[in-house]
């Protein structure tokens, strides 16, 4: 099992190779410049987690605090000519060197972490408290990562809600071990609190609390939330019970078929919308919390206009040259009747009634009364869940980047026409979403 | 106005005659039986309170409370040998007498109103307070009957939760007169009591409290529902407004036409469902509170499998030789989709967790964690309101006779082909319901 996830020698020392080659080059074009820029390792590449097959160089060029991040960030496009610019917190440069994903993050060089500026500022403290602490413990961070990511709450933290590296790595700090952090979890109820350095400031109302061993106001697992943290519970007392190399490396259900789409969104008897747009060029822990406010803007739509949502998802992932947005909802009923009933004040209420009643001039029934209140029954504005989506869509506020990309060109799939999306992605998102199984016993 | 509601001298006189002569009847006959029966018109027609053209009168055979009952129906049947027998807390004797519809009820008589064995015992009690009291304000209780007629809240009191006419009556004596009543019945709130003696003993939850002033532990108004009691006073506010005869005189709605009836039911877009059977026989103050039970658990029925109902009513009344009870439901739709999402405990309760995965061995879809919870998705049991109703009719509580009548034979009509169904009373019944309006301001 092991074998499968901790890197081989010669993986490391070919990232070793990797990384040296890139702090050296900036070291040098630094010194060139006469640039205060000291270039360092962050990350699971420097304290040996990171898991086998992972490709990912984190460089951080971090320079005084009287500094601008702006130098920075042009020494890092210079070491990378071939590189690609990406946006966080603030500006960074990706770029492939020696077959890694090189992230080059500028960040400012401080003396304490509760000092930050951005998030980025954080890190290398991370990298310093883990790195001393970890030695002898790599294997057991791997098994866990692996398993974090085999049962769906590892990789991006904001995207999945889930568990980030380091939140892993303080968790095996804390437990000793895979297996204690497992049978801990196990047992885990809401409020859990997790503080290595006893040193917490203030409280928290996240379901698990984390303290951060480098600043005693943060919470590690603030993005985590309770669904995930309780998918990582239930899978962890599945194992325990049942220990299987599934939960580490499983099967994902396969791209499902044209066929067996159309079928299961028959025999479900629901109605299916799905929303298609280009995504906008952000990364997905970026992409991911708005597609998910904006699928809770247009949940909420659905609900004022009484249609009832079963389920809902989002999904982002590239195609070809680019990268589409889904989101997915599917309705109890896709159409409703034609009037809907109002409810008015108390008829005793008389001002109140008197301004109800005028309001509704013209009903289609009533007034009438029920349970002492006036009731009348109109015209409902949208009979079709389809119509209301499509003309109120670009009403709602999605979130600047996102309402621009709908507008732009979007496309609304009904029902078994979802099966038009063609793509591998989307299907194995579909077959994901139908199957909607999150732990295996 | 007055000359339509107050009964001609001819009326009188001949309403008159036919009392006196039903009561010595039964007095003579009472005499050759050697039976103590004193026989006493009671109601309205006593009083000089009831509305032209209403044809009731109200005898009762009232006997020393050592004696049986029973005798005295004997005596009632001899009185009018062509008669039907009627049944409510127990048995009384319905025939046609000179035109008039009579009633003649056995009871007790006692000394005061406290100690009645059934309820009709608290008749004569009733017709005494009155009677003295009444004199001069006759046309007063004239036009309050007549208006709470015409605005739909006076008649059959137990049928509609409406008002009685000796409620009515107690109103005038409380305010003084027709006019006076509607004024202080705009500005009622639930909780207003009237006790025209001030001797109440215990207090009431309803919405109108008139303590009787013949019996101090009982509210008068106890079968007024809150509905009824403020669509009384909405309508005495729009009269008092706008004042006219239409109040009392309204124009119901013509029977709805097949053409109007399929075109409104398409229109609205919901789903109706009409349970059509043969009525027990019964009057309909006992049919009605059965049939309003009855309504509520299929109701329920509905709402239990996610059927949302949007209006529901019942009606009931004669066609040629039998009388048919109707409930109608009109749902937001009939259909709704194959699965049914199932809530199961928070994921941390491990105990209850598994017992609810184990009792839903293979989901549709699931299990997965929405909000701390386990949900499935698994098949609904009827995703057709239909289905559920043929299906599950005679498995609930409809009360015996109700349970009985449906055995022997009912009819549920879908959609248009509730056109199917031609009697005028129910082409009126939908022409009410559809329309809906309970008040003209």
């Amino acid at each position: 099992m092991l074998h499968r996830v901790r890197p081989t020698p010669e993986e490391r020392s070919k990232l070793a190779e990797a990384a040296n080659e890139v702090l050296s080059n900036i070291e040098k074009l630094a010194r060139s410049r006469g640039l205060a820029c000291q270039p360092m390792l962050v990350g699971s590449a420097s304290r040996s987690t990171w898991l086998a097959g992972d490709h990912d160089l984190d460089i951080f060029l971090a320079i005084p605090e009287e500094a601008d991040l702006s130098e920075a960030l042009a020494l890092a496009r210079e070491v990378a000519p071939v590189h690609e610019e990406k946006y966080a917190e603030h500006a960074y440069v990706h770029a492939k060197i020696n077959g890694f994903e090189a992230d080059l993050v500028p960040c400012y060089l401080l003396e304490n972490a509760t000092r930050i500026r951005s998030a980025v500022d954080r890190t290398p403290f991370h990298t310093q408290y883990v790195f001393g602490r970890i030695k002898g413990l790599e294997d057991e961070v791997l098994l866990l990562k692996q398993f974090m990511k085999g049962v769906g709450v590892y990789g991006s933290e904001l995207k999945l809600c889930g568990f980030s590296g380091y939140l892993a790595e303080l968790l095996v700090l804390r437990y000793g071990s895979f297996l204690t952090v497992l049978e801990s979890a196990s047992s885990w109820r809401p409020g859990e609190i997790i503080d290595l350095e006893a040193h917490a400031t203030i409280s928290h109302e996240d379901p698990l609390v984390v303290v951060d061993p480098v600043d005693p106001s943060r919470n590690v697992a603030a993005a985590l939330s309770v669904d995930r943290m309780f998918q990582f519970a239930a899978a962890a007392r599945c194992f325990l019970c049942n220990p299987s190399i599934e939960f580490f490396f499983p099967q994902g259900p396969d791209p499902i078929s044209d066929h067996d789409l159309s079928k299961q969104i028959r025999e479900r008897g629901s109605t299916f919308l799905l929303l298609d747009f280009e995504a906008p060029l952000m990364v997905e822990d970026v992409i991911f919390p708005q597609l998910r406010k904006a699928e809770e803007s247009i949940h909420a739509l659905f609900q004022r206009h009484g249609f009832s949502v079963l389920r809902s998802d989002v999904d982002c992932h590239v195609i070809g040259e680019t990268s589409r947005a889904r989101m997915l909802f599917e309705l109890d009923v896709g159409e409703l009747p034609a009037i809907i009933k109002r409810q008015g004040p108390p008829v005793w209420e008389t001002e109140h009634l008197t301004r109800f009643l005028s309001s509704h001039p013209e009903p289609s029934s009533g007034p009438y009364i029920a349970k002492g209140r006036a009731i009348v029954e109109v015209q409902r504005k949208y009979t079709s869940g389809i119509d209301l989506l499509e003309k109120e869509l670009l009403t709602l506020s999605l979130g600047k980047h996102l309402t621009m990309q709908v507008q732009k060109g979007h496309n609304i799939y009904v029902g078994s026409e979802l099966a038009q999306v063609k793509d591998k992605g989307f299907r194995s998102f579909m077959a994901r979403y139908l199957a909607a199984k999150l732990w295996m016993c």
